[in-house]
């Protein structure tokens, strides 16, 4: 007999689609309009992007997945024989089956190592300063990459972010922002969307929705109009165009209406909040790092681990930070909320420990 | 003043979303599921395709565009130093910026030139004959790409694919057939799907939904398990594995369900007849093709097309097959109806001209 | 027991070094010298293909192959989502297996048929009036490559050139010409080498020497240096950059020195010409395009091949231009003559056709 | 005024082709003989090859440069979805400037950290034990990359190959050796090739020769023949397949003859050896491995780095390794002998040194 699950945090793409966004799709389902972009929608959802990130020359293009985002946006910025320099545990680097090196027809993901999945100025510079002088045998390094919030879900503050990019300015290098969790970021950090990016000095960002809500839309969205010059093109032989756009564009124009980008990822953030609470509090669980937006990652005693997977509850295992060991009889997971995470979920986990 | 658009026949993507297929999306939106593929939607789709072409050992994989489906497949049949044979007016040479020397790594699509879309099993034969024998200056032809139905609006006969594949078999070479109308094919010939895939000796099938009612949605379908290997890992570095995979597996699920599939060609198949009908009977216009499915390539008075225009309806000027000219003051117009064309659509291009 | 050769007529590759290229070598072969290219023969290369060109700006990049010259300059003309314009018999279409899509990452080469292997302006003209309006579903022309001589050995005209050149500019296309006998067209021009590169508006040269006495040596040669930009790395990834580069440098100097690459022309292109007259004369042997160069296209009766070769001599079956056919019983070769072609070896040929 | 210099110890590829190479290159520079390889130089080649290194079965390819070798090994044993395990400072991840990603199309290098520059069978299964289980998300391990001698100059003993293989076996990983200064191990460690190649379990070895005498050439031997499908047509397509290919393998063949390549990686080594001794016994000089072939990485103090220079001594500024730092005041540099390394030239360089 299989035990019934109770609920799933392995991840946040589990949930359904929330219903303001499948509603705007339904709505979008009228009628005749002009395919692949050229529709009311999207020009709409432009619009939108510009206004909510105070960018009014942004340039906006949706696709499906998460993974297009980042390694669509990267082929723009760095050339074949380019290089990006990223943090060792970003999401390109370990998690999208080398989908930026396809992408950048063989570019190079340049990594440094960290605690936190957090890419610094000085480490950054330090790495620079180690490295030969740059010559024909090594690869150009032409743009930064950076993931808000971070895959530990550890947080940049703007400070932290405007060190970066202007080091980056300062090497003639490009800065991408991977902000598949961006919305998660900005709630907990409450500032205007611009603070983390425009005003930072990020250049380009993959903005999000899918795991904060939506079907199957994020969006590459360029604050530097130059650098998408025949991106079009870009997303078009990667197969990422699509015919009916406005499907596409009506899920983002949704998120981005009525805070409801910010509600959704709220809803997430305090049932994770709630579960850290809760499992900092119990002895021998320790939090691997302090709980920010909808992810923890806690190392656990394997028998807590293996009883609240027989409650039904179901999470990852998953590994340590560079340079962490985990005592004998314990073990690393992480648990993430989504929106649709109920307070019953949060406190039925919790009530499984034994107090 | 612009005038009022009274139907748009440009393509058969300008339309909505079916309803049955609408209704299947919003059913899946419940729930919890695991990602990636690894939910009960597209368990069940795998074994829709498998019982609808009579293939229980097929593998299926979910993609939201043609060209996705088509250059994907392709990559996982010809090496980079590869090549694939196909129609010169093929959608994977003129219409999909490159994408299949992009997925492929460089790969060769090696056309023939021909009348009416149609690869035949000759000129392949006499292809091959004419090439010298192939070196390693040469890449190595490892693919037989065809289109049903093509890009003109024609038709394979069950027996034209058995002698493609057949020398293809002769030859070593696997066969794609690019169905981004299949559904519109197969209403017309009237066989079943196995007749025209399976037992004609096609080794993937790229089966297209989204001209024909979906959202974004189409099936790359291994006839050949063998051949998919990996496949998983191709699409993922694709950036076309959807997190929410039951929206896609969801809306082809519905496709394939109570003759949807065929429902929907044989309602834009009919409006296209009519359509060719009207138009066939007016001195000086020449249809290209028989219309066998929802495209007419029509060449037309120039004085015609501005009056449809005029009047409010959407169609784009086209170009001719090789080696055919127009006369003077005609021109070529391609239309396409979709599954929501109504009879007053038709009759009302129609009444349009002169009696 | 096989027949002794007599000489083989089957490439202008299958010959030795000539003997100023092995001394030039020898030569270099002395001391310790910076790698990689920063060693005197390598600066003096570029001084003296600026000198011979009348192109004081010029960048200049040797490498070992025509294949590694061509499909460098290409990746540097178009990117990933490009299209280069050339006949449907150029070397980088037909011989390169496929070297020009995997430098550029996936472009396309965009054909045109003709019946003797060069482009003109009108062709060009008429190809992009017949394309639709090239919109996102197309790839992105960006260049245009011409091949002289041509691989049917026909040549361009300085004012042909400059028509495809000129309307080229007109579309913001730049222009590649693969030279790999580029010096037995000056040779039969007998213009100045400028005259058929800067001042007729050739972006980057392919220039051929290994056809034409070197061991293995070919330059890169960009008239406009801003197109030059990064190519060194280019060249590095693509594992052509010689650490021991004066070796490169060395046979290329020698080549552009005391006339010798027109020297050697001259010679090949006399022995050609000699043949030429001697096949000429005899009834039932057709030459299929006037011979310019070092290349001959005959159509003979199968019976006169059987005894040329019996007699020792080598060169390849060939296949027919576009459009032409064969009488029965006769079929198309190619004989090619190299710098150490002899009076004897032409003559030796000729004698065994039967007075 | 600048420092005349005195002896060039920057690399081992500044130097000049030894005699015996050049000699042969002489040699083989008469006559007609078929092109890309149909000679009977590379016919001998692989004789030559497959009985010094006792693999009967074993292809060979000869190219031009070690980079090429590397990249296109990989390339026949990664799919564009895989990924290769090496040293975080192999020469293919620092100092190709991508070619491996170019060739494989994109595949990943997984880099291990070490202290020296060698791969070991634990520090492999540590990594793979870390990884979390390898999904879809991921690239596809096919592969190990080992150098020897490695980038610090530092060898593996057979046994310690043989745990390696003996894991990668288990793995379903392929092995290859990248090889560029193979001789020179084979000189210090005294085994039968075999001993380091074949009977260690190595499937493809990148075999150097440039770096040892010859001008322009290195070679790829599969000694798993199945792996080498296709070969030829991969290397035509990178362009690295000379028309006139008996100059290849005629350097190869020399230096495989006579124990060429063991004389002169001796004489190189012997050199490294004289100065690690003179080096070694200088307070405040510290070798930062023992010199085993023909390299040393020493740090000095910055006053006798500068003394040297001025004394006409040429060497490269080098870097630590992972995790070693030095005294304010010093700092490490590379010297590397060659074989025409001379007596005068290491007692030259030592006599500069205060006594």
């Amino acid at each position: 007999m299989t035990t019934p699950i109770r609920k799933n945090f392995s991840s946040d793409n589990v949930g359904p689609v929330c219903p303001a966004i499948m509603r705007a799709m339904i709505e979008a389902n009228t009628g005749d309009v002009p395919s692949y972009g050229s529709d009311p929608w999207t020009e709409k959802l432009t619009a939108i992007v510009r206004e909510r990130f105070e960018a009014p020359e942004a340039e906006v293009f949706a696709v499906s997945t998460g993974t297009a985002a980042n390694a669509l946006a990267l082929s723009a910025l760095v050339p074949p024989y380019g290089g990006v320099y990223c943090d060792g545990v970003a999401h390109i680097q370990t998690d999208e089956c080398g989908a930026p090196e396809f992408f950048t027809a063989g570019a190079k993901l340049l990594t440094l190592p960290s605690r936190d999945g957090k890419l610094s100025a000085d480490a950054l510079r330090r790495k620079l300063d180690a490295s030969r002088a740059l010559g024909v045998n090594h690869v150009l390094p032409t743009a930064v990459s950076v993931t808000q919030a971070t895959e530990w879900g550890t947080l940049y503050a703007p400070d932290e972010l405007r060190a970066i990019t202007g080091l980056a300015r300062e090497l003639g290098l490009h800065v991408h922002m991977d902000g598949a969790r961006f919305a998660n970021a900005l709630a907990t950090l409450g500032c205007a969307a611009a603070e983390l990016t425009t005003r930072a000095g990020i250049d380009v960002l993959s903005l999000g929705a899918t795991k904060n809500g939506a079907m199957a839309a994020e969006a590459v969205i360029f604050f530097k109009p130059a650098l998408a010059q025949e991106f079009a093109r870009r997303r078009k032989r990667a197969a990422h165009t699509w015919s009916k756009a406005r499907f596409l564009s009506a899920q983002l124009i949704a998120y981005l209406t009525d805070d409801l980008w910010l509600e959704n990822a709220r809803t997430a953030n305090r049932a994770a909040a709630r579960l850290a609470e809760g499992l900092g509090a119990i002895p021998g669980v320790e939090l691997l790092f302090p709980v920010q937006i909808n992810e923890l990652f806690v190392v656990m005693p394997d028998a807590l681990i293996a009883r609240l997977r027989e409650a039904g509850y179901l999470f990852y295992d998953w590994y340590l930070p560079d340079g962490v060991a985990a005592r004998d009889g314990t073990s690393p997971v992480r648990l993430v909320t989504s929106l649709d995470a109920t307070e019953a979920d949060v406190e039925g986990l919790l009530s499984v420990i034994p107090g």
